[in-house]
């Protein structure tokens, strides 16, 4: 695999609350230089980030995050939002309450909805697999298969824990084909990515791999990308 | 200080991802029980939670919760969403990375825009201390101050770290009279939430001083509030 396909695969990622424009600003010049799939950064700063990007980079923002239990129609309303200001990938955090007390229902109706409101553009579904048992991520890659999302994503990188190599595998091996995973949290170096993107994640959410090619650079001398 | 005039002051709190309706109505029997001020609870819960409370105890919940760095018209829209499902009291977390760049035109903005979004509602505006040099909590005071808000708060519990005796006193000196404190996180006992009060907070954001209470009562077969 070369750096490029791993960083291609990279949502260069920012979502500290304390990052301010200047922070976000470097996101995204890094994602347009090393060539990464998108910019993921806070809401508030969609509406700049896309103007600044123009074109270069798609933006992707967070929806009901990171607890994902904002009403529903909270939810729908940030995602319009967030597209309204530029935002092309949408990564919302499904209702992981609802999950728990088996209502299955109420967790697809409202990832239904918000894939509704965000029409022709990315949607990703956490299901933060940290706070889920086994049961739970089944059911949780079945429901996700049937709302029409893009990407089951494993972890917000705000609870217990990030993604593992076990939850890849099984989110890989139980959603529909269609569904894509992203694996966000805990991939510390491009070895991580390897091994995760051969795993079966399509996507990896982190701000580390950019850091580890700028590393590379600098010690050996070389342009990662040509 | 009597143990209900403690108790009067705490939003009783739940704000778990995971907590599921049954531990959300235990938390409203408890604070209708032990006359809290309000049950603290997630927007997801807030029509189910006013329905079943039904006048007994205020619904508090939170918007642009924890992070705090939704867009001003999703914190809008929030609050008017909650309090269209029966919120009595809003917990908002104001634009941390905003405030840290300087902008407090910003941060002021954003807040009377929910102010006037929650009408007549108990408004609180939550600046996570903990993420705050003194300079930054000082213009927080006077942009709190100058906001409409009832309630400037402490800390979401979901940062580095919560309410601290250092940070009640600055915010109490720091803010204008008709502002009040809300200490929240790390309030563990009966002697914290007295100390807490004398030293300025109107109000506990906690879980576990209805736990204490109950201990007492069950170590010393006494009831609490009579």
């Amino acid at each position: 695999m070369t750096i490029q396909e791993i960083l291609s695969r990279c949502d260069h990622t920012l979502l500290k609350q304390t990052a301010v424009w200047k922070d976000i600003q470097a996101v995204i010049d890094d994602g347009i230089k090393y060539r990464t799939a998108s910019a993921c950064i806070p809401p508030v700063f969609v509406k700049r980030a896309a103007e600044y990007a123009a074109g270069r980079l798609p933006i992707c923002t967070v929806i009901g995050f990171p607890n994902g239990y904002s009403t529903a129609a909270a939810k729908v309303f940030e995602a319009r939002d967030a597209i309204a200001n530029g935002a092309s990938e949408i990564d919302m955090v499904m209702d992981i309450a609802a999950l728990k007390a088996g209502n299955d229902a109420f967790v697809l109706a409202e990832i239904k909805r918000v894939r509704e409101a965000c029409g022709e553009h990315i949607l990703k579904v956490i299901i933060e697999t940290c706070l889920l048992s086994r049961d739970e991520k089944l059911r949780a890659c079945s429901i996700v298969s049937s709302s029409g999302a893009d990407y089951i994503k494993t972890s917000t990188g705000f609870s217990l824990g990030g993604a593992t190599r076990e939850d890849v595998k099984l989110l890989r091996s139980n959603c529909a084909e269609h569904v894509k995973v992203k694996a966000a949290g805990g991939i510390a170096d491009l070895k991580d990515a390897e091994e995760f993107i051969e795993l079966g994640a399509d996507r990896l959410g982190t701000s580390r791999i950019v850091k580890a090619v700028k590393d590379l650079e600098s010690k050996w001398q070389i342009h990662a990308n040509v």
